[in-house]
């Protein structure tokens, strides 16, 4: 205990919501800056991560994660940071930031303005506060803390979910019609086959899309934390549900379900939750 | 012929270029303006056109087009249009504006900025010009009497589509994987199957992209007039090549084949004429 506060915690470890909203913004306009001389350019390098997997890399994915790096090191020198591209970075502070600079590298490289800069602050809990950016549309989703809110070309206004409605109503978003593995797969068709539109294509827009009260559920299998964590914290400010397959916490990746409010993510993840196991 | 000029037509028979491309302008302007407020807002009214088929019709919908048309009543008197909302209007030029005024319907129901603005102006022969208007990121592409050109949030460039590649390093584009009849869905995935990534979901957008260079191909069927007047103009005026599934002009809807140059148009064709005759 603080002998001069009574705080069970020194004040330094308090989280300062202004200070890490203040730096989450310059994290992503860092980004914004680094990435958006790359898209719809000519002759963009890209290259093949793994073999038999189209999961290219480009120069702006390293250069805008150097650069939101760069950010954190000067704003945030005592926070850990888990991004796609660099190794780990340890810290003291309790808090680690989650970044990926292009989330959609495929959309990127076919100049679809459905990729986004996510970037997460996270604790031992999960997700505390997550932003969602297009820097092409100029458009940027932002939750925690008690925001939910978004700023793009027409303005700013408040993020809010849908209210429910039977999953014969809902929209739907997933990012292929191949989704996973077979087993995965059928799980993602159980729902598709029960609601009114299925949409594919959106990369993280689709999660913004859910937030900003557009979207009913979003399915994915085989995430990794850097793209899940901001979604889960912009959805669950502004009402929604983020869960694994089984109703679990999803920050470490793996399958995920985003639902707009807590009835239709019970009515998917009943379908969802036949899945087995991977 | 015209006794004091020698033209074979009177003068005002010839299109003049800037007052046409002036008035697609003033009709993109209008759709904006009507569209915009209905764009993600709450309480949206959709009803279905068909039986058994998922094709909402927005309040939006109605009221650009009934400002589309009013501009062109003012500017355009003596223009045929033809329309998806309302029935066509005659006319004595030997022009006619083919218009939608949302193109992705399905797309402006779940929030997603790809969905458009459709202008095409056509004479005898086909599309002469064409519009692509995307009102929420702030972005158009236009294509014909010489130009080819985009502006949008990042400022205006020419518009210019990619260089051959062959098949097996092509990005290709459709809107939903379920592509039309099982002949047609065959043809299509006869195509998937060869290039290097395909993509889902952007609607009138990957038309765009053809033209701005980032796509190879796109591949639809099932089409009306006004879903692809104005991508043809627009994409043969960056250096593309827009046809049916057979080689043959496709302005009056029916499956299209776009595709960035005549190479990978020819690969592609190769394809997809396989495919029997509806």
């Amino acid at each position: 205990m603080d002998p001069l506060t009574g705080a069970l915690r020194p004040r330094h470890d308090q989280p300062d919501p202004a200070a890490l909203i203040a730096a989450a913004h310059a994290v992503a306009d860092a980004a914004r800056a680094a990435i958006l001389p790359h898209f719809r350019s000519t002759g963009l390098v890209t290259e093949d991560k793994g073999v038999g997997r189209f999961d290219p890399v480009t120069e702006a994915d390293r250069a805008a994660e150097a650069a939101m790096r760069a950010v954190l090191a000067r704003l945030r020198p005592d926070d850990a940071i888990l991004g796609e591209e660099e190794a780990a970075k340890p810290g003291t502070s309790g808090l680690t930031w989650v970044i990926d600079p292009i989330d959609g590298t495929r959309a990127f490289m076919s100049g679809t303005p459905s990729w986004g800069v996510l970037i997460a602050l996270t604790d031992a809990d999960g997700p505390i506060y997550g932003l969602i950016d297009q820097p092409y549309i100029g458009e940027r989703f932002e939750g925690g803390f008690g925001r939910a809110a978004l700023s793009g070309p027409q303005g700013a206004r408040p993020l809010a979910t849908r209210p429910p409605r039977p999953l014969s109503e809902a929209v739907l978003f997933t990012t292929f019609p191949e989704v996973g593995t077979p087993a995965e797969r059928a799980g993602f068709e159980a729902v598709r086959d029960r609601v009114r539109l299925t949409r594919y294509g959106m990369d993280c827009y689709a999660y913004a899309l859910v937030a900003a009260g557009q979207v009913d559920l979003v399915i994915e299998a085989g995430l990794a934390p850097y793209d899940i964590c901001a979604p889960i914290a912009v959805i669950e400010a502004a009402g929604g549900v983020v869960t694994d397959w089984r109703g679990r916490p999803v920050h470490g990746g793996g399958r995920a379900l985003a639902a707009a409010n807590p009835e239709i993510h019970a009515a998917a993840l009943a379908l969802l939750s036949q899945v087995p196991d991977a």
